[in-house]
């Protein structure tokens, strides 16, 4: 539940995005709130129809609907065709971090060569190294690091803690989580007469337009070439891409997703969290993967895939193992059994001609 | 093996602790050690009876001990009815990051207008937004980021480099690792007519008293509501928990977990490392989840689960997997198999109707 | 595709590593590049058989091959029995990253008693603690934390914001990722009276020379003892060492991948992604586990394992999920055909004592 400095009626509402209102013109709302209880002032929304008998029940001031839904409405409404893409829209109104003052703070360190576009902040503890270059209104949150010859879009926003690595190459309009690391070295290893030495990773990271990296995601850097996230891609927190994959246009990632090197994401695929994809195969554009599904061949079409196994009661669940040990043994047991059956047919078919 | 600069007889250390003494009361320590080989002038305790025999190979000082094996003691001793926890207590004596002189730090940068309880620290290069609250007694680690309108409550240490986030509330007495992201914007998108639209993460995240969050671990903020985490909740490293989830006070959850968002767990629930669990499900109370269970639907009675297939070697696993993907028709042959046999039977009985 | 200011012969590079020569000794290269399609002033290398068509088709000027392919070169070449490992050592020729200008930044906050060995950096940002000391040439990238008492071998690199903790110990030559925590608190609590207590975690982390530590990658304290990784052990990104755990020599372990407390894992094993490992095994020395194993018991012997089930489109892998749960069923109605079989025979035995 969140209020906000900034207060809006439905009349402005309904202009400033271009929907039909229903109800009174000035119905004020200062912030959102969920559908249930809801709170006089705010706004909600109504996407899925089987919450629909919850309009009569909400304090909610405005409630944006579906034209089906519109009918229902107890009190003031919008009326849009996707209700949660018109809330998105609506509700980034009342974000508190929309906006910030520009300035470089006192303690953070800016290289006397790195080149800041107009607008631009830069927070308390953060590093911007030699050679980086900064689009306007970019803004680098406390603690970030960005590395030597690094570019960043216009529009970007680093929240906090973030790394870009040297020679990373960050679209307009990104955002970065804290703790997010993009360009860190990727894990090439070459085994020598002493242990692993390691691989150059000479490559370096380019991302997109659009594209959110969650907190704690890590973007590896190429061997050779870069490591590519096209335009609008959507990564949650903790996932792991390695070095030289590209993941398509508009795929979004959930949580605690790892991806091994070299692999190819096609275009607006959904991954579900926990997802393991192995390196050196491709997957096709809209694929959907379940989430926990481990990947280690290319899908080569588009659709639902999924590997979990179920979850049972411990006791069963080790039953299902133990039985899973025993699945040869099954199948060798079932052709005995058919083996015998065919016998037994046969040796009928000799005593009984006529069974024919 | 740990030696720390202060020392305790074994007479201070019941007496402060209200644990029977065995032998030398004038026995002293000034530190903590394995069981074996132990340590002379070192502390150390006997939980499993599994290892009760090392009670006379062990060169540790004092042993906390169960009644039961009080006899077994060689040396000097302490009686606890859960050594463990007794172990728990006393070590707490020796460890060197348990205090510390308050101060804020030269090249902190704290907003003119966060306030400071009594006692607290901030570290070299930390950074506390406008407006954050610090109770008496919180500790900023070096590095660390505290958001704006942030609560912090007294007593808790933030060990270095976590991330607090805007408005989020943290409870007394928390601890939480280096890398921690606590109010990171949850993933919510919209798809749009050019792609995904951020949903504004417009919640915060509300944490309990006596909360621990361990290294890389994040917890987003909610899209309406605040993610809540209850009291005396436990989380290991890099665990993933999604806008809008509830954890129940006392619930445990082991390294690299995620839990899908808007997903509600119950309380004293013990979930093993490396678990995926959905969204939008509820857990019961006292739910115990093995390592690497996938769960993905709600859990509505107490007990343990588990879904992980069993370890093979690689060419066997290969054989599973072939005959996973021939369950079907296995299960095909064996509906053959049946009905050949029915309809022997039945042949049978036609032929012998004395066979019933 | 990367280009450097240095530039070699063909001449140098044969001499500098060893190798043989084939073509214009005047050859010269300014970086490297992949073998298709190659640029012109740049080195690559075949190492995969598969690939020797395209030593006929690449643009680059010089080519690592293996001895057998030498005859198919077109241009100038170098011959080597390992031309992927040939090749890492020729890259690091054109790694921008590899020399530093020691000094102490600005705005780092050293202690007053921290000891820096010769040819030290110290980036912005970066925090040392009273008491620690670092080897000749160590380099503290930008952000990063190192904890009281810490000792760091020469040569060792930081990249940035990684978290070394208090009385940590890394050897030589090592390379830790941004982000990485390593020594924070193990996840060790016992269940009082009133919800759970810290175990003091009083053991801390040793690792050995040649260890690189990846991205957000987790290796905890030890409770009593200390944590142990060996030398040359190579960790990816997201990765969780859980405490008391060791790690033998020459090991490498991809990303996501967590390992449970007081786990053993041997000398030169390889760790697939997305692994998870119980707490309390061994794991012997060359041990290779596959890509999202589970391991829940100890391994004895050498060799691959896996366990992940097979992926399948989303209406195959429900159905597989159902006989999953129906297993034991299965194995029901086939001992019931089983037997209905054994009393078949039985019958007809008796109908007939030729057939022994």
């Amino acid at each position: 539940m969140t209020m906000s400095e900034n207060t809006y009626t439905l009349a402005e509402l309904a202009q400033r995005f271009g929907l039909q209102a229903s109800g009174d013109p000035q119905t004020r709302v200062d912030g959102v709130c969920s559908l249930l209880p809801g709170r006089a002032g705010a706004l909600s929304f109504l996407s899925n129809p089987r919450y629909r008998a919850q309009l009569a029940q909400t304090q909610a001031s405005i409630v944006i609907v579906k034209p089906g839904d519109a009918a229902e409405l107890r009190g003031a409404g919008l009326i849009a065709a996707d209700p949660y893409l018109a809330y998105a829209r609506v509700a980034a109104l009342f974000d508190p971090e929309r906006e910030f003052a520009p300035g470089i703070s006192a303690n953070a360190a800016v290289a006397q060569d790195a080149q800041l576009g107009e607008g631009c902040y830069v927070g308390p503890a953060a590093v911007i190294e030699a050679g980086a270059t900064l689009g306007a209104g970019v803004y680098v949150g406390p603690g970030c690091v960005i590395g030597r010859d690094a570019r960043i879009g216009a529009g970007t926003r680093l929240v906090a803690q973030a790394h870009v690595g040297a020679r990373v190459q960050l679209g307009e309009r990104c955002l970065v989580q804290p703790g997010a690391v993009i360009g860190a070295r990727g894990f090439g290893n070459a085994l020598g007469p002493k242990g692993w030495e390691a691989v150059p990773q000479l490559g370096s990271v380019r991302i997109g337009n659009d594209v959110e990296i969650g907190a704690g995601t890590c973007i590896d850097r190429g061997t050779i070439e870069d490591t590519v996230i096209e335009d609008g891609v959507r990564l949650d927190n903790l996932i792991q891409i390695a070095h030289n994959c590209r993941i398509g246009a508009h795929t979004a990632i959930a949580a605690c997703t790892g991806i091994a090197g070299s692999t190819v994401i096609g275009r607006r695929c959904m991954i579900g969290g926990a997802v393991g994809i192995n390196g050196h195969i491709e997957i096709s554009d809209d694929v959907i993967l379940l989430a926990g599904a481990m990947v280690t061949n290319s899908i080569k079409e588009r659709g639902a895939y999924g590997s979990a196994p179920p979850l049972e009661p411990a006791q069963d669940w080790r039953k299902t193992v133990a039985r899973l040990r025993r699945l040869g043994r099954m199948d060798e047991r079932l052709r005995v059994v058919e083996s015998q059956l065919r016998e037994a047919q046969g040796n009928k078919s000799n005593d009984d001609p006529d069974s024919f």
